[in-house]
């Protein structure tokens, strides 16, 4: 009776959102069906009623995170802001959203680090950085910038980007300066 | 008598190969004694000549990522072209340098993954940061840029090697075309 309303509450996202931390906290090799199921206090069969083994596991759990990825991004470009400078200062503005910014940093991490030797997480990760970075080159397009060049920006924006998420950079009023320096020269016509 | 030649044959710097080759393949977790001893063929205490402990041969292996990360990027700048400007091109060929840069940037994901978790690791990575980021800064320095935007500039040029290392980026020639688009913007004056 108990076994069943446990397995009830527990829907499949509990167990991706499980898998996610044990990624995180110690790598792919910690991501066991067994290990994820004394965590979350129940019991190893009961993780088969969502998913049939681990690789299907895995799967939910990056296509968890490409979504979730890639839509904190458009979702920005394609809501508020329509004025591409506008844009611009908004995506350069991500790595400075707080604990929610920290956490994707850290989930992000684990999932590059995971894909160098996964050809499933690869192919994630370089779906997400083309989908975002496609994104990006669309503003500079906005801005005036043949394709080629749009999309060299975005490149170097998206450089930035992943720059703040891993590189310790000193104090806040450094990472401010450094982010309008960005803003500005990336909108610069090239000399 | 056999495992006395052994341990004569295994220097420190063989452990230290080993153990970062695991790092890489398996994150910090499967950096075990037992485990290297196992695949390097010898027993677990001939580990003790060398080491006082798992600990101390992990700080081996940052202070050979260390030094060997930073010189790389240092020799280069510090012999050869005195030109700065040949000195920015040659920082921004790194991520080209065949096999080596490939193995250097997996080691490099690895202990940045590591570093998420470990006090150690974190302090090692943000030394080499900062000492990389500030040797590009003195190349924009001797081009005449003043001291903070010339360490902005080096922010970016840093940012763009390690998206370069880490984001699967089209064609060579996209990535080449890339390159001399960097090389450019990086140098030209702030409008």
């Amino acid at each position: 009776m108990t076994e069943t309303a446990t397995r009830e509450q527990l829907t499949p996202e509990r167990w991706i959102d499980a898998a996610t931390e044990l990624l995180v906290d110690g790598g792919i090799d910690r991501v066991r069906v067994d290990l994820l199921a004394r965590e979350l206090g129940v019991t190893r069969g009961s993780f088969y009623w969502h998913f049939r083994d681990r690789e299907d596991l895995l799967r939910h759990v990056l296509e968890a995170w490409r979504q979730r990825a890639t839509e904190q991004l458009t979702a920005r470009l394609e809501s508020a802001a329509t004025d591409p400078r506008e844009q611009v200062k908004d995506v350069l503005s991500l790595p400075f959203r707080g604990r929610a910014a920290v956490r994707a940093a850290r989930i992000e991490l684990a999932i590059r680090a995971w894909a160098r030797r996964d050809a499933m997480a690869r192919q994630a990760v370089d779906e997400a950085d083309a989908a975002r970075i496609g994104y990006i080159a669309q503003v500079f397009s906005a801005l005036g910038f043949p394709i080629a060049e749009a999309r060299q920006r975005a490149w170097l924006v998206y450089s930035y980007l992943i720059a703040e998420s891993l590189v310790a950079g000193g104090s806040a009023a450094q990472r401010e300066e450094r982010r309008r320096f960005v803003e500005r020269l990336l909108q610069q016509p090239r000399g």
